[in-house]
């Protein structure tokens, strides 16, 4: 297209977004005006996209990481004629697709934005698909907001980009200078951006954003720079072209105070269709080789830790599913996920001490069809947590793996004890939470989680622990086991992961003193295995949880979750950690926190002479 | 100390670290070896710090961001003549104050670490502080692994201590080239890390770490250099001076293979004393004015956001405390913080849009003895959960306001949503969860959260609701408020928030059924009401909760808690927010939910019917 028709088109997209936000009274017209040059030039003259095929590998992407400017989005949707006026004029009302922030509602929206400082993150993922993986020369646009580059997770993106070379990720900055109460710390200094990016390794041009020539020579400039990704640092007005609101301060989020004569000095509405690129012919390499992983087997009564049965298994998965790809936070030796890098190192990726790029980088591939698994120590998970929430909202279900979970780990101290993680993955939508006890039971979860609809956690430990299960027994997902149950039953102790065998041990103890205890592995903790926790419910009337977690949001919570159904309960009681944990065994801390066999045992002994269990 | 002797008590120090960790049989002796040097000379000819009076106002602050180089640390402490040899050798004992990571639990520590990335974040705060509040002259030194580096948040610190032109900062980076699993991404290119702070705005210096020299007229030129932030970069040696680990792969946090050998190698035990200088006199500004706070009152049945109290709130709490502050991430305006920046300038703190740092600098704050409230939406509060997490280990109580809780905001769609925060906020230890419904209520609980011991979090709505409660009610954090009740009540509806005034619509309408139901406004979601829930279980026999957030770790769990104490228990039924929301107006999200009067009453009527309840 030429500049002329550029232009106009800048203008077009400007209206469109003025006219949505007009019918729904809300939405961030100016941030999708100032935006409106770059997005046009993008669309017309660079980005090649078969959108009658969403799903075409050779698809370039385009990441609005700037979420609030959706109405530029869906008016370039319109120009490209994929939806129509009426459709763009639904703009956040119930039932649109025209969301307030893009969701993949849209089948050319990959991920949901709106939490800012997420869309480089996640395309940088989907970048480093695209070299290492796919080897399919799409390029990844990711157009972002200034006020966004004051996110921590932006330069852990921009580090990651430049250190893999990823040439084919280009970050075009909207600088428009007014943030969302005042003007961001860097204004209009465009060189502020490009010192700091050139620092880190990346090409950095800077251009007047409203600009098409400028910007179409930008872009090209973009494609033609080799190892090293690009940053585009575009000088442009929020509210650009409309003199009551451009370059002026509280005109954030706010539809136009009058549309009608925004739409009239803007031109008025027009009605160009741009006839997007197609991408060049391209498919996908990985196919699945078929067959049953011969998972790790392990022989019951030996001593293995989960995380080691994780690493094991998830390079078995590996051997049989060309689509798994590990990622991981610089402790691969600790999460066992050095296991896989060793037999596939192609599809290992070390994303270093940078936990929410880590789980961005997972998002990004997810995006291109693979099944990544992301592990770190479940403490630093905590890190990554408003990536983990917007992956669900992204509907990519990526598996995340967190080791050396609770004050089991022993010395370390309480920096380095994931205590809230099943707090924190129960929460997410659509999230499955598992939490194996045995060495088998993990080599099976692990296989069962590359088929997940949604976000799979699964929490290891550190230490060893006696393999129970037999390498071929079964553990669906929404199920638990009943390791020992008796007609004389007066408790029954819900326990997983470690707990379990510290129930077990408790069960022991009991049974010498004439003390009869259900015991059940609650392997996986969402969903949850309701019937038979019901079932022990009725048969022994009062159920005990006990968890290498804090009281709130894990186990004892999942447990009453299940029973809360409205009909009669049981009694319950929860064991949980409720101290803050300083250096100490493994075993002593269990038993400083309330939760080894000995303080089961009491508890359980307490209750029996309480009378308040029969 | 002369050159000479400082090198012998780098010395020294490595020795200590091995000896620690090899009486503890685990820990980090090699990475405490590379930053012995840079150790000896800070402690020796640069800190300034009364180990008597940890509370001194004009002590420096030392912060060991590296927290796994804790024998380094310890190390450092006997040096100074502050622990002894017996006390070092209690190392990553149960007991001993010699922790894995650093804790408060010595006097001479501020914040915990262990978590990487944390250190220099925390570190700004402090610096913060001691420019625009405190206007004491201490200097706040941080000494950071290498592989941290890669952390977003020490980058959203990187930035805010440039523009904050925080001279009274000093990061040293031990680039020691190997991180736990292998090489670091730039390894010993010290030029990159240089650039890239550079870029940012800092004073850089390149020094090798082990010639004390350098180190010493390093520190010295930080101290000379003003209007900016220094960085040192030093090049060292992991196991520096021990021939069997020095600079070799795979000898991260282990004790040494043969201690007697290397403590042999390094020149045997020493027990130099260290002199460590005073600092300066100094007073700390603020004293409290004393009073009450003239909080906002609100006309009982005026509708008012109770993000809007929050604001006003907080500004009123100011006006008579002077250690209160109130940082931002670039949503005053939204969260209504706005309200104290315009009334409290000097007090107020913009972070831009960096929740890690926003929760880092008022970590900080805390440390000096403020009161930070840190705001921002809910949602976002997910960005800076290891923040908090490790702010309760570091039993620095900050607050923390959540606003734009829930379904209830309406159109800007799922990412904007605060959906899991209390599930996030429960789990930590030692928190409180406060979500009120009214301006009044708000206004109170704000007032109470000066003084909480812990982690305080406070969970406002965007949209006006109506004002139930009288200015002079007052509001225990614990309590809760029984706002309908009658002797044939059938069952008790549990909410706060958002949905206390849907729940007392579904009472009326139920009402008007001939339906009685006890209505519990439960604005202190941790701790929890269990007297108050009991009687109402007790009274009515079923109990249902509805919440503006999904149904895991928020109320459903914490009532479901309050009754988990081994008695017989009622029904319990929850409702909460099940489905992925899209855009649509607060009333529509409500209903969409679930947990609007109309789906209230009509779960309540459905329990009537199928004669559930009584």
């Amino acid at each position: 297209m030429r500049n002329d028709q550029l232009a106009e088109l800048g203008q077009q997209l400007r209206v469109d977004a003025v006219r949505a936000a007009n019918a729904a009274q809300s939405g961030h017209p100016t941030s999708s005006m100032s935006a409106a040059d770059l997005g046009a030039v993008l669309l017309a003259n660079h980005l090649r996209y078969d959108f009658a095929q969403p799903d075409h590998p050779g698809n370039d992407r385009l990441i609005l990481s700037k979420g609030h400017a959706s109405p530029l989005l869906y008016a370039m949707y319109r120009a490209a004629g994929v939806i129509d006026d009426e459709e763009l004029l639904t703009f956040r009302r119930l039932g649109s697709r025209m969301e307030g922030h893009p969701t993949p509602r849209l089948p050319w929206v990959d991920v949901a934005t709106g939490s800012l400082g997420q869309g480089l993150p996640v395309g940088v993922g989907m970048a480093l698909a695209g070299k290492r993986l796919d080897q399919i020369p799409y390029r990844v646009w990711v157009l972002s907001g200034d006020s966004e580059m004051a996110e921590g997770s932006v330069w852990e993106a921009v580090e990651h980009a430049a250190y893999e070379h990823l040439d084919n990720v280009t970050l075009i900055i909207d600088v428009n200078r007014l943030g969302q109460r005042g003007p961001t710390r860097h204004e209009w200094d465009l060189d502020a951006y490009a010192r700091r990016l050139h620092a880190f390794g990346w090409h950095t041009i800077e251009i007047d954003g409203h600009d098409v020539g400028a910007i179409d020579s930008a872009f090209a400039e973009a494609e033609s720079t080799l190892q090293k990704p690009t940053a585009i640092i575009a000088r442009t007005h929020k509210g650009r072209g409309v003199h009551d609101v451009d370059d002026r301060e509280g005109k954030h989020g706010k539809p136009l105070p009058n549309a009608e004569k925004a739409i009239e000095e803007l031109g008025g509405p027009r009605f160009i269709t741009v006839d997007v690129a197609a991408p060049p012919a391209a498919r996908v390499l990985y196919g699945s080789r078929g067959g049953r992983a011969e998972m790790p087997a392990y022989d019951v009564g030996t001593s293995v830790a989960t995380r080691d049965a994780f690493g094991d298994a998830l390079a078995a998965l590996g051997s049989v599913r060309p689509e798994v790809v590990a990622l991981d936070g610089e402790v691969a030796d600790s999460t066992r996920t050095a296991a896989f890098a060793k037999e596939h190192p192609d599809r290992f990726f070390e994303c270093y001490i940078a936990e929410q790029q880590l789980v961005a980088a997972a998002v990004g591939m997810r995006t291109r069809g693979y099944i990544p698994f992301a592990s770190t120590f479940a403490a630093f998970l905590t890190r990554a947590y408003d990536f983990v929430r917007m992956a669900a909202v992204s509907h990519a279900p990526i598996n995340l793996v967190g080791s050396h979970a609770g004050v089991a780990i022993g010395e370390d101290g309480p920096s380095q004890m994931g205590l809230e993680d099943l707090a924190m993955f129960r929460a997410v939508y659509g999230s499955t939470v598992l939490y194996p006890c045995d060495a088998n039971q993990t080599a099976r979860l692990v296989e069962a989680m590359a088929d997940l609809p949604g976000i799979g956690y699964l929490r290891t430990s550190r230490g060893e622990t006696p393999v129970l299960y037999g390498p071929d027994e079964d553990f669906p997902v929404g199920g638990s086991r009943v390791l020992r149950s008796g007609d004389q039953d007066r408790v029954t102790v819900v326990a997983a992961g470690v707990t379990v065998h510290e129930a077990l041990r408790a069960a022991d103890l009991l049974e010498a003193q004439g003390i009869g205890v259900r015991v059940i592995d609650l392997y996986s903790v969402k969903p949850v295995d309701a019937a038979t926790l019901q079932e022990a419910a009725e048969a022994t009337g009062c159920l005990m949880t006990v968890e290498d977690h804090r009281p709130q949001g894990g186990i004892g919570d999942a447990v009453a979750s299940a029973l809360s159904d409205g009909r009669p309960l049981p009694r319950l009681i929860r064991l949980g950690v409720q101290n803050m944990p300083g250096s100490a065994t493994s075993a002593e801390q269990l038993h400083l926190s309330g939760i080894d066999a000995e303080s089961i045992a009491a508890a359980v002994q307490l209750l029996v002479e309480e009378a308040v269990v029969r």
